[in-house]
């Protein structure tokens, strides 16, 4: 049985103990039925992944005895690549932040674009549904959730040096493992992948993202894909061919059987 | 504002008229409330795709009258590849059948493995979802469902010089990319992608696959992608790489603004 990952904010050193969130606590006793004794994995992002134990077990509240530390904490988990997305409803934005740190995203960043129908972002929703496909996938960080803005104003503080590939729906773009497969080598400071509303961008904002210097249009093939589908297709090309899909796999944690 | 897209059974050709099942008629009735002459948009998998417009409409019917052929049947419509997956719990292969319908799978054969946990699969549900996802990507085909069997028999009858990628949990796999890349300009006659169950692939389902003289493991990186992701992510590659978002992008349909 895979051994249970949590994600914690508090520091991670051997001989500590780890107090768990009554939600992590709810979770260990009622759900998974952990007793005293039994192994979790513990990240924060910061400290690697720590081996520990269930310490102490009550209603609400878990203290985990930290012991050994399992894999160091790596410089970057998945490349230094954002997913800047238009949001979309409940149902397919959560499905996006979950696929996005899967797919090893670093960061998140909700913008606003001119056809985008959603007016709010609900950030605390993208980081819960980030930690837990982190728990899941074996990742060691949690993906930044950027403050969601325009995507004017996103543009208008683009990060130095952040090559920007945008998925254009209008047929502007080149296919995009040309794309990237020219960029094998290349120095960027960082990559981001942005997709748009199911609408698509609009014109001025194909325009302000084809002035952007860093930026290059992609195309996802003839076909209309939903934008949660693009989103997800365009991070698992990246990674493919540009991220750390292309080293030879190393698990990070036992399968399940 | 995109035309509406509707599958249907029937024949199209010029000057036909076309009944619309109760639940298209109820659709357009209430749902877009579209009136007598508005038009829409019918393909068949076989005829290509037809503008045509509301002649009548009733309490759970509707007749089109087809006009004119807006686009010719395509011999294949986003390549030889089937996705071969073993079935996971409903909202995922709800999602499953709709993202790889939009990523342009020609068929989908949902096999039962070792650690597969779902029992059933409803090939109805699989289709309806595919045929509301081909509806709205664009495409003028829906993806075969081929019968449920066990990932053995299906092993077994595997159709000749189909290749098979597999995406192998256990670390045994290329990185996907450099396999793809190497069979640019391959003759194979047809591919498929298989994906696993949550718990991945037994032991023996690996060696049975690793036997098959026309398969190859590939890696999606060091992460562990739910059985979903997977299947979207290997989806998303084979059509950058091999498929036809190789392409300069041909619009289909005009996107809605």
């Amino acid at each position: 049985m895979r051994i249970t990952r949590l994600y914690v904010t508090h520091d991670l050193a051997a001989e500590g103990s780890v107090g768990l969130s009554p939600s992590q606590a709810h979770y260990l006793s009622h759900v998974l039925r952990l007793k005293r004794g039994d192994p979790v994995h513990l990240f924060n992002g910061r400290d690697g992944e720590w081996q520990g134990d269930v310490d102490a077990l009550g209603r609400g509240w878990c203290s985990v005895e930290v012991r050994a530390q399992t894999r160091p904490q790596p410089a970057l988990d998945g490349g230094d690549l954002w997913l800047v997305f238009a949001p979309v409803k409940r149902a397919r934005i959560d499905f996006i932040a979950a696929k996005a740190t899967e797919l090893g995203a670093a960061a998140l960043w909700p913008v606003m674009s001119e056809h985008t129908a959603v007016g709010r972002v609900n950030a605390d929703r993208l980081h819960a549904n980030a930690i837990e496909a982190a728990e899941q996938c074996g990742r060691l960080t949690v993906p930044e959730i950027l403050e969601p803005e325009s995507l004017r104003g996103a543009l208008a503080r683009w990060p130095d040096g952040r090559r920007l590939l945008y998925c254009d729906e209008s047929g502007g773009g080149a296919p995009i493992a040309e794309v990237l497969e020219a960029a094998r080598g290349e120095a960027a400071q960082g990559w981001a992948v942005l997709t748009g509303p199911e609408g698509g961008f609009a014109r001025a904002e194909l325009d302000a993202l084809a002035n952007l210097s860093i930026s290059t249009p992609v195309s996802l093939g003839p076909r209309i894909l939903r934008a949660d589908t693009a989103a997800i297709a365009a991070l698992a090309c990246w990674q493919a061919v540009l991220g750390d899909w292309r080293q030879t796999r190393i698990k990070s944690a036992q399968p399940a059987s």
